[in-house]
Parts: C-alpha cells; sequence; structure tokens
C-alpha cells in the first residue's frame, strides 16, 4: 500500500519507522485575557479545560482546551502529573498562552495571522451541522468573517475567537454534497 | 462530575448538549513551496498527505497531512469524496495552503507569529523519545529554536518548519518526570 493518499511533489514515499508514535499534540496561540478567551472556548464551542501550567517565574499561564466526550473524560487522570502526561499525548489539544498583564492594556491586542503579515491562518472545528451551529454562534453575538452560505464556497463559515483568530466551522460531508472531484 | 480539571475564571461549568459532536479537526498555516514542505513534513516528520484540493479558480491548492498508522490509514476510504469527508472528520489534521505562485518569489516569505506582530505560536509534536527524535533532526539538519536542554525547560525542543513556523517537540511525560506541581 502506498504511504500517501495523493500525488504531489515532494512526497517521500517510503516508510519512516524513526516517527513511529508521533502524536500531532497542539496547537499554541497567544490570548490577551484567559477570562474572555475561556468563556469563549467552553461555554460557545463546548471545548473542556484539561490543564492549566502556571510559571510564575516567567509570568505565564498555559490552557490546554481540547473536546472530549464523557466516556473520555472519565478516563482522564485527576492527578495533576498523570493528567499533564495525558494533555500532551493526547492529539487536538488547543494552548491558549497567556502572558501576564496583557488583559490590563487596553490597547493591547495579538495578530491573527490573516491581515498583513499573514501566515498562520485559522483553526478549524467539524460540527455536525453546519447551519445549526451557526445560527447558535448568531444568537450568542459570535463575530463571522463568513457565513455558511457568503462567497463560493457554500456551507462553511469563519468565525472570530475574542482575540480575532479565525475559527472555521465546516461539516465534513459538505463537500461530498456540493461537488465530486 | 465537574466538566473542567481546573478552576479559572471564565469558564463555563454546564454542559454544551448544542456542541456534542464537535471535534478540533484542523490547524491552517500558509506555505510559500509545496514541495520544500511536503518533503519536510512527510519525509522528516513522518505524516501522511490524506488529502489534496485544489481550487484552480481561485489558485490555491489545499494538503492535509496528519499522522496515521497503518492500522488507521487501512480504513481511510480510496474514493476522494469519501476520503474528503474523513479529512474533515478527524482530529488533528494540519492543513497547508498553497497559494500558487508564491514559490517563484524569492523574496516572498510568511510570518511565524512569533517575530512581531505576535499571535499563533506553534504546533507541538510528541514523539516517544525526545532526546533520539532531536538527534534525529539534528542529523537531517533541521534548524532549531531550542535544543532539549537549552534554557529553563529541559527535555523539550522548538524546531523549525520551511517557512519558519516553530513545532515543539515534546515528550508527554517531560513534565511527571520533572516535577510535581
Amino acid at each position: 500500500m502506498p504511504r500517501h493518499f495523493e500525488q504531489a511533489p515532494g512526497l517521500y514515499d517510503a516508510a519512516v519507522p524513526e516517527t513511529e508514535g508521533y502524536v500531532f499534540n497542539q496547537t499554541m496561540m497567544r490570548i490577551k485575557d484567559p477570562e474572555r478567551s475561556l468563556d469563549f472556548y467552553t461555554r460557545v464551542m463546548g471545548m473542556r479545560l484539561v490543564r492549566k501550567l502556571e510559571f510564575p517565574e516567567m509570568k505565564f499561564t498555559l490552557y490546554f482546551l481540547g473536546y472530549l466526550d464523557d466516556r473520555e473524560a472519565q478516563r482522564v487522570p485527576e492527578d495533576n502529573a498523570h493528567r499533564t502526561t495525558y494533555t500532551f499525548g493526547r492529539e487536538a489539544m488547543l494552548e491558549l498562552t497567556h502572558n501576564w498583564g496583557t488583559e490590563n492594556d487596553p490597547d493591547f491586542a495579538y495578530h491573527n495571522g490573516n491581515d498583513e503579515p499573514q501566515g498562520f491562518g485559522h483553526i478549524g472545528v467539524a460540527v455536525p451541522d453546519v447551519y445549526g451551529a451557526c445560527d447558535r454562534f448568531a444568537e450568542l453575538d459570535v463575530e463571522f468573517v463568513k457565513k455558511p452560505d457568503d462567497g463560493k464556497m457554500k456551507g462553511l463559515a469563519f468565525i472570530k475567537d475574542p482575540d480575532g483568530y479565525w475559527i472555521e466551522i465546516l461539516q465534513p460531508d459538505m463537500l461530498e454534497k456540493q461537488r465530486k472531484q
């Protein structure tokens, strides 16, 4: 069986046994105000805070959030040290970094990567029903970059988190419904 | 059972049934040169290219990569439309966006979010043996931001991908070994 599912220049086709067990664990974004961001990611987006790590000597705190269903949540270690290991071994953790004090500076803002200079684009959350999800986000006064039926790409949306980072809201079968390619 | 595993201002404690089935699916970063980035993410990092989506009318291509073991790889749909749905429903996909033509502009570079203006910080890959992994990265001439024993935080590293984005290389039990908190 070939290693990849597509062809493209640059792809390395052989197995890479040295990387066995590698896990895409985390995506880190800096946040200005943890209270504002934790409210958004837990109340609006439905994530859970799995681990908080404070580094007083360096004046920052890390918040690790993720989607865990009740069954997985029951398996998460209660012991802090073991829960840290769980946090760093799991796929798809969102790491929010708070450098202390930024929340008190009215002029302070982070760069979202989509205004110039560009780089990082967005995180994306798959939802069972993109229209239902976006109706709820609108009711909760979430800011939209693109509503599901704006523009050429129907059935997917972009919202903004409290720092202005973009979150794509997508339905896994959105493209399958629209076209075959 | 409380919804979260830590306490912090802003946390929403009630269940959020409207977000059931939500999945942290993707992290998107723009890349200058797909050949260079695909080589890095498949040969050095060991990811697989699961889906490639070309949008000729808008002159960009999306590459979706992830860590799949052989068992999971055998379950990935061969049919393109179904594989797209798989790609958008799975946790922890890395989405690389190539806007056509940037690879031919010698002065073109993306912003990594750690130089000013700051925002997005890094993606992170958990590995079974951080020292072994970093020895191999060094042999492969990967650029380091921080080697595992540089600085105060021992046992974790940061490397750069071809666009200069930072990748944290961490071992899940690194903190458990260092301290209890």
